[in-house]
């Protein structure tokens, strides 16, 4: 490594790419101290040169073309661009030239993340991926630095910032599923393709991630179970907060008597539960160690400057550690996946035409053998029923025999305590 | 040190002793795997050998006499016996000999550290104290490794789990403070002399601790503003809650403009603020950092496990890492100190006699130039007149005009937010 100067090469100046040229700028002071030397951005990949952007940047620094920064003297090369293609064929090269990566790429490490961890081995240089998870909050170094000596059952949290901001604003302000996604967007928490948030693949990235660090291993993405949040509705979380719940779209890594479960799905959480005080963009991670008990760590899980923190914090950390090999990652064989086990769940029943008394229902439910623990039922102002129950035991069966003999369609989501 | 086997003393035998060794023998597998070599205690610091302990522990290993610590071969000694006299000692003569300390005695540090340091430094051994703040939550790793490229404004939480336990009672249930501390004290929350928590100095202690770690100075005991939640009652925790406010233990050390602040006060926090949501025996420790905003960190304070899981994690990660010098330690002189600034203040003004109307209170503070926000005026069964303010501008001396020309009694307590 060059002495004198940290040479970092940029890969992507969107959002996140500018929160870390600035941050590089206002933090030269402590980064200098710390490392013994300054750090510098040599060169930076852009889509476009002649495009605005908010942060200013030295025009002899900008390329459109990555054998720019390859030829580059770089030591180190933030990829803040997203997307596996073509990140991972750039950041294959940079490894292969013996440049140390910082990346904040989930989809990139959730889909090739095994492959890039050998590929660091190989080349003895460093894969550092703090800000790919939680934003700012830095529960991947928590992870792997403080937490070793406890069994980890599980890591589960709220990992999409955007998903959660709109939760919150239908809660709080009674706005459909379609108004809030458009009000994130216009705000700039939502993309104008929000397909990755909306449907649980950007919070299973990050579960992906958690698992292989806290285990070792991870399930094959398509062995997951994932909902998102794009077909929820007013009615669910109003029923939902009446038996003193708040849905939050959960992601949830654990491992049970050596299965490794991964899941992603708006669950209902009790509304005292720390994850259900958690509103907005924010992201908030719980750790349970079979000594420590349950850690909670809480954060700005996205936007330009949080995750910046966690893109120069990761760069700055990893230039004061010598080089050891990166843990391997696999994945588990799918035929030993078992689904997450969840004794309590949400039943959101609507009625479709009226075949049915409330009465009717919860009898056929209970001769079905399936136990209500809590009910709430409405009608709302075109007389359809709805009923929101606690129950357990409720299965897939038990929907399809309500459709057919009453016209119910079932909606069912976990419960995380009852 | 030696090889095949870590040998480790230990200093007290008491709750959190009886954890470290529970955990010490629970987590051998994952110890050896991580450090490549067995974890053993191979002698025991107790006061009295016959005691009956929770935790089974081989007679042989147990001693009374500090002595026997020295000259068994040990690499690292774990003291949680607590207090100055004769901790002090025993860790400087242990480090004189070339011991790794890991301590979770906050008392010691805050009053201590200072020295400690420095020996560590001469005697090329650690000193590792993650346990002595925030008990199972890795606050100081993460401030130390992982926020270092952050200016920290700010570093503020509820320390203290005893006290939140009592105030969490006293809200809930309606209990006066006598009642809701001998309850702790029944249930092993609170000590049989509770002076150090509930005046908070086990609080100061730790916010010492944290000063010192993130500004590499903190201010003398004796300078820092104190305020315990021993002179609290209902009527307080009532009116705040009618205003909107919980009243917890607030611990905080901030920098401002290079001057240092170190406070603990019972501290009005809005109802939905993350750190108001913390009940019970719970630890959290809010940072504030001018990149990554703030990040809230949660989890149990005290207790057998929590506190062993930080001592053990840290015995651990110390044996990872090569001799560094541990930055000095420093206490600000006293003349540069500056209070906390606090605009805002929840202002408790009681009635002795009744020589005053609450309109004729409340135009007197105007006229004085307080601005008040919010207020609440309760008259209880006795026909006490109770007066609660959210205000901005009140000083002692109003406080003492009140008094001489009403009969009013006020208790002033700062608010986080208005």
């Amino acid at each position: 490594m060059s002495t004198g100067v940290v040479k970092v090469g940029l890969l992507g100046v969107g959002t996140v790419g500018g929160g870390v040229l600035k941050t590089i700028r206002s933090q030269q002071q402590k980064l200098s101290e710390r490392l013994g030397r300054r750090v510098e951005v040599v060169k930076a990949l852009v889509r476009d040169t002649d495009k605005q952007r908010a942060v200013q940047i030295d025009r002899d620094l900008v390329t459109t073309s990555f054998e720019d920064v390859l030829d580059a003297e770089v030591d180190i090369v933030v990829e803040v661009m997203g997307g596996v293609d073509p990140a991972y064929d750039y950041v294959r090269a940079l490894m292969e030239k013996g440049c140390h990566i910082v990346t904040a790429n989930k989809e990139l490490l959730a889909k090739r993340g095994a492959e890039l961890v050998e590929l660091a081995n190989r080349h003895h240089v460093q894969l550092a991926y703090e800000a790919s998870v939680a934003g700012g909050i830095p529960i991947l170094g928590v992870l792997r630095q403080f937490l070793r000596t406890n069994e980890i059952t599980s890591v589960s949290g709220i990992l999409n910032g955007t998903t959660n901001y709109i939760l919150t604003q239908m809660e709080q302000h009674q706005l459909p599923y379609e108004v809030a996604l458009k009000q994130a967007q216009e705000l700039g928490y939502a993309e104008a393709d929000p397909t990755s948030d909306v449907e649980g693949w950007d919070a299973l990235y990050k579960s992906y991630i958690l698992a292989q660090l806290v285990y070792g291993e991870s399930l094959p993405l398509h062995a997951a179970e994932r909902k998102g949040i794009d077909s929820l509705h007013l009615g669910q979380l109003a029923l939902a907060q009446e038996l003193g719940y708040r849905i939050k779209l959960l992601a949830r890594a654990s491992r049970t008597e050596g299965a490794i479960q991964l899941s992603v799905s708006p669950t209902l959480l009790p509304l005292d539960h720390p994850l259900a005080q958690v509103q907005d963009a924010y992201n908030a991670v719980q750790v349970s160690g079979n000594i420590v008990g349950d850690l909670l760590f809480m954060g700005k899980g996205a936007g330009e400057l949080p995750t910046a923190s966690a893109v120069v914090e990761d760069l700055a950390f990893l230039l004061t550690q010598r080089f050891t090999p990166h843990p391997i990652w696999q994945e588990r064989q799918a035929d030993k996946v078992r689904p997450q086990e969840q004794k309590w769940s949400f039943c959101y029943l609507e009625s479709e035409g009226s075949q049915g008394s409330p009465d009717q229902i919860l009898h056929f439910l209970d001769r079905a053998g399936v136990e209500v623990v809590k009910q709430r039922i409405q009608y709302d102002w075109a007389n359809v029923l709805r009923i929101g129950l606690v129950a357990s035991g409720f299965t897939d069966e038990h929907g399809e025999l309500l459709h057919r003999d009453f016209g119910i369609r079932a909606d069912v989501f976990p419960v995380l305590a009852p």
